[in-house]
């Protein structure tokens, strides 16, 4: 069993971290801590938490799960690294030079820790990504639509805009068909232009949750991708997957795409 | 059996609906007509196209389908209300005031003939716009996204614009939830925004036909209404029934929704 | 503010409907009983759960909510009944017998109390089914595709039984087209067939939650109805409606549909 | 430009590559064969169809299409090894004997032709089947769905046979997650179960041509594929492509994947 250890155990994500690892046969949770000290959610599972990353190294952990926030999350990345423990890391806010003190800090080797910084964990998101960039040099048009629940305040959502950069950049200097709305009756019907070239376009919506659909089409054809996520546990099995693999990576490594070997 | 006869027999539409006609075993096409004269397509089927509609009384018609263009369309009004036979109107472009004289010409009563004009004579849309209708007054949020092959130059579609139309109708008064978004980080990306509130999607994509999708949500669920036309033969089911079903109507009507009772 | 009581305040559903009452401007919650005593869940609002049905008099209830068990149920009715309080009824197990029990303590009349008795709170799974059999005369073939979480362990799903019923019914004597299979390669591909002529086909999937889509084709088009329940709160607006609505209806009804005036 | 000769011109298939080899400014038809003699269908394009496969020496065609049926496709094969022409292959029967034939006839080598042999020319069928292999090992469960003309005889469908068998190999030795369904209340509501433990459900629809939707489910996420086919041309863009990328192979090639790169 692979001995884990949970920063940020006490919030919302770092609490559910807690219970999956506890419900996977494959794995122990050996350590909480939260730096911001603070109760644990229910969900956060049987163990005590405590503010001090030391805690770790005593329980032994092996693989350290981090869900906090950046400032802590450095911190971790730095603990992690002297300590001689694999890291993944799920807070967000890595821009380049943060990825590139990863780098340095866990330059790979034998016997050295890993590291995985994962901007999205949603196994069917980063899949259906992936596949709109493979399909994306063989179709004429295509298009993004993004739905959400009612309370997201900005559109396009950040997924669909990195879909529509990904999709362009696969498809080189390939243009896409030309559009051929000459009459638009209604101003913004034809949704946003990425500069890529594809549309986006955003539905805000009651009751739905997290929706992703990338349609391509080609003479007589199309093919549609769609991602759904129905609650946030939609994190949980991208969370375990990376627990799992990071002993066998190598280094410092960005997105969730090279353990799924895609 | 039925005897028809069609008016504009030698264009796309008519000559499909003569095929229509004689494949169905409760009609009888008995005149083909098509002032413009010209040639049948080749699926118009056996019978000769004649330019004159004297052919309709001599062959002893009972109902009339007319696909031709406006002019010749009013002239076939004139006839068919003088003739005493019933008419389906599949030209478009009638407004207020030529209904208006429709309803002049075909008063109703016994004995008397009927006339119906269609817009759209695809059953999968007629009920989808009508299932919207009824279905708005209970949601929260709802969003048309209509999706056209890459030809068509104006967006959104018809039908969409009518869909949006219909649904504030039925919605009196109740507003829907306040749109959520403040970061529109690409115009556009939240659609058009027709006056009734609901917003409109239009994609363009090779390969795809014509297309629409109605979603509504509220709490905890979603209800999608989805009219796929895949060509246009999909309009020849609904042709058929409104033949058939025009002796049993009364006067002039508009619309396919009488005679599907919804 | 209309003056709410609710039966089964302790239970998974009642809880929620403690909390959804309390939401709405329009209602006020004044008594929340449970006859199995317990303890409220923690969703389930900041009333006290009493007993005894006789805190509803005291409260002044004008309209009670039922999610108990059948027997309580049952109790529940006779008891408003004598009350004077309008009932929506919640708990499932009602057969002919106990809705003409029904029928006879709520006859309806100036000043008498009405009851409403709900297989189904899911607006959008009522409109889907109503719709469903709307279309089903105008239409060739029609098949029903139920999809769940992979913990549900009948299949097919009530509702989808049910779709298929009315569809059945509401064509009448006409059939629908011919299966076209002569080739099963693999035994069951083609779903279940109903007696109605309709195919189910039921798919368990894990991270879905609730989900119908009725698929209708005639001649170069489809339809689609789909319907998706996210979680459990998509009862809510349901029975929120249901409240709104019992006192405007007349006597014992029986599904939410006549509330829709669909 | 390429120079193109095809066989089986007058066929339904034939006649269509015909035209869109004429349409393509990179290639160049140069001879239209057809062993069978016949008229060309009136798509066929301009070219005059003769029934002897020398037209394509002498025409000096680069590459050659063959649409025909096995037993001439097999003289194609030898003729076109001999003549030193590339070939791409569309005629269907293609079993192991007939491969491994391909291979001796075409062993690649400098300034020696190639051989493909292509089961599937839809670039969104081949895509999607590809995706839900690359898929597979991340998710749960996963089922598919395949909906066809209400004219198809076999069920389930070749496509989805293949992407069930491709998905079970791309697993492995894990196992799906168990079938919940403890009681089918209408027998073959949970659809055909593939060896490979992917249940398959057939759809057959008036109105609808070819489609397929796979869907894949983990905690709290669906990833769905879906591919749709809306008429016969729909193969003419992965014709045309096999014909570009042909002198690039090398040898002899089953399937599209290699020229899509994935």
């Amino acid at each position: 069993m692979l001995r884990v250890g949970v920063v940020g155990a006490a919030g919302r994500m770092g609490s559910q971290v807690c219970v999956a690892v506890e419900a996977d046969p494959g794995l122990d949770l050996v350590a909480a801590v939260d730096p911001a000290g603070g109760q644990a959610a229910p969900a956060a599972g049987r163990m005590a938490i405590t503010p001090e990353r030391a805690a770790l190294s005593e329980a032994g952990a092996e693989v350290v799960v981090d869900f906090s926030h950046i400032g802590a999350a450095m911190d971790t990345l730095e603990y992690c690294a002297g300590a001689g423990m694999h890291l993944v890391m799920g807070t967000s806010g890595f821009g380049p030079d943060r990825v590139a003190r990863a780098g340095e800090l866990f330059p790979g080797g034998p016997g050295r820790p890993n590291c995985i910084i994962v901007p999205n964990f949603a196994l069917s998101a980063v899949l259906a990504v992936r596949f709109a960039e493979l399909a994306a040099p063989w179709f004429d048009t295509a298009e993004v639509i993004e739905l959400h629940h009612n309370a997201k305040v900005d559109a396009p959502s950040g997924t669909a805009i990195s879909t529509a950069e990904r999709m362009g950049k696969a498809r080189g200097d390939t243009p896409w068909a030309h559009d051929p709305t000459t009459d638009e009756v209604l101003a913004g019907a034809r949704g946003a232009i990425h500069a890529s070239g594809v549309r986006i376009h955003s539905v805000r919506m009651n009751g739905m949750v997290a929706h992703e659909e990338i349609i391509l089409g080609a003479t007589g054809q199309t093919l549609t991708i769609r991602q759904d996520s129905y609650d946030r546990q939609s994190y949980m099995p991208g969370v375990v997957m990376a627990v799992k693999a990071i002993p066998g990576l190598e280094g410092a490594t960005v997105g969730l795409e090279r353990v799924l070997g895609i």
